[in-house]
């Protein structure tokens, strides 16, 4: 189950909205075939698997696998068809697929197939791989990655807003190729003012991220390299009901979508948006502040994870933002623990990684 | 001479205010004898390499010795003597002795009775293992090392000024074995007031450092823990011309040193302070926050090495401090590159340590 985990893995970025999951076939003791779902719309892992054995006979074989067959007609036909067919004895499964059109159904076929079906194994394991598709499938909205880079005196800029740059060149790369297989990227209208940036993935990564900008007034700058690159790679203005219309047109002119998030208040906005985004079936979107923004995030328990980088730089000044801001919490208990830390140096700077406390298993 | 200078780092924090100085003696190709100046008062690396080679001939041996020998008569007789009686036929220095009393005439001696003598050797890294003495003679301030613990978004506390704890128990262990060779453990008025530390060393290290409250009103309050254990470990109240009276002769009478720093404005009598411990021959301070007082020795330049402990907890706020308020720099290119820059894990916690760029070749 552990190489299936690890197979599965290797689908992060091309599966999703889709899970990952990935298959490992077990025939007397040898494994006779592997396989993950390398794609959204293409094979699942069993299917993958099974063409992986080609030759070898399955009958009585045990398949491991980290999600629960589908049992259902999506892009593909049902997984449970194909392991019923190849008369395997024995299906391992990590975890349940919460899935409506699955949840527990596939199990059910296989058993009534004669096929022993054990669920459980590594399964918090699995469920903390496809923590970002079962938060989107329980609550409708995207799992948000936080992203900030800082120097080591906690600064995200100086305090006249001049951040370029912190971080050095290895975590530039690193933050595109996170960038690479997110569905969106989100800025708040502030930093999108300050420093201008493109949002986009370079080099190119396996997807191509939306571009999304809460700017709650609809003041981004007609001459932004944002605005300026709508038509090649798409930007959404998260605008709040009254916003100036003459502004909102001149976005959407530009090929800027402008997407009015309703509700009274900015928690109330935010949670607007990301149901919005989470119709769509984005599974992952990135944060990369500012402090404002992710103050809010914060508030509102939507920070899932967190990539910060930490540059050994010190510019010093009470004015000066510290990655998130907003009001945070008055006393130490109530802080967000980061759960399944990992410390990673990249050249002179540091990339501190975790996972919200807990946020993986609620669901 | 590598190995005469991991020698020599054996004496750090018992040495001072004298150098760390190791010493190597080879005879043919061979180590006959090994030493380290092992404590303030007590011999010589040189006289201790001497000793260890007990019983086997030096002459026609060369010694590698991390700083020129000594010429005078201090608390030791000279280690020019000792060489030149042992007739070693060559002294390899990795850097001259800027201290007044030597400062080339050890060199000088050698050279005189006929001894080869070479200079040089790993110099820079000698330099940087003694940064601290050969600031202390240059300038007449000790060498300041800057130290906290932060929240992974930047955070000293929250906004309300609560931060215990921020960082784990293997940090704040790490912490005590820092303070256990300082000379003084430096706070200002407010973290003294927020956190009523006790600001010892648990367990008791190689030295029991001042602790010394920046207080330029005299407000550190009598009933704290600082003042209340005034008696079993010093503290210096650094207060400001005009303090009230009465208050600097409460804080005399339960035990407090009031140390008056002359000059006007923060940063001279901060550099007033500086200026009085160094005459007192402190050589390593640690300056443990607030954010203001870290600020104050940002933009005077006394910051030489930097020990930041950063935690995986969010606790968010615009108003919370991060570790150095101030002004700070409105550029990132006027930021303090930190150098020698190394990565330590402690759990979940990570120790980020570095050197203020060039201080230490400066001198």
């Amino acid at each position: 189950m552990r190489e299936a985990l690890q197979l599965a893995a290797q689908g992060q970025g091309a599966a999703e909205p889709n899970p990952m999951v990935g298959c490992v076939l077990v025939q007397a003791g040898q494994v006779i075939g592997r396989g993950y779902h390398a794609k959204y719309g293409g094979p699942h892992a069993e299917r993958a698997a099974l063409a992986d054995s080609s030759g070898q006979p399955t009958r009585g074989a045990t398949a491991y696998v980290t999600l629960e067959p589908c049992c259902h007609h999506g892009k593909t036909p049902p997984c449970t068809d194909a392991l019923i067919a190849a008369e395997v004895a024995r299906v391992v499964i990590a975890q349940q697929d919460p899935f409506g059109l699955v949840d527990g159904g596939g199990i059910d076929l296989l058993k009534q197939a004669g096929i022993t079906v054990e669920v459980g194994l590594l399964e918090a394991e699995a469920k903390r791989l496809n923590a970002p598709y079962r938060k989107l499938l329980a609550t409708g909205r995207p799992w948000v990655i936080a992203k900030w880079a800082m120097t080591l005196d906690g600064k995200l800029a100086t305090h006249t807003g001049h951040s370029r740059w912190i971080s050095n060149e290895l975590a530039r790369e690193r933050v595109h190729r996170l960038r690479g297989r997110m569905d969106a990227i989100v800025v708040g209208s502030r930093t999108a003012q300050l420093d201008d940036p493109q949002l986009t993935v370079r080099p190119p990564g396996m997807r191509t991220p939306l571009r999304v900008v809460v700017d709650g007034e609809a003041t981004l700058s007609p001459t932004s390299q944002l605005v300026q690159t709508a038509h090649q790679t798409p930007v959404l203005v998260a605008v709040k009901k009254g916003a100036d219309a003459q502004r909102c047109r001149v976005l959407s002119d530009a090929g800027c979508e402008v997407f009015v998030c309703g509700g009274e208040g900015h928690a109330a906005r935010l949670d607007a948006l990301l149901a919005e985004l989470g119709k769509r079936r984005l599974t992952n979107i990135l944060v990369e502040g500012g402090a404002g923004l992710l103050g809010e995030f914060l508030k509102l328990g939507q920070i899932d994870e967190v990539y910060a980088f930490v540059a050994p730089k010190l510019i010093g000044g009470s004015g000066a933002p510290s990655p998130i801001g907003g009001t945070g919490w008055a006393d130490m208990s109530e802080a967000l623990q980061l759960t399944d830390v990992t410390i990673e140096p990249l050249g002179d700077n540091v990339l501190m990684h975790g996972l919200a406390g807990g946020n993986f298993t609620k669901q």
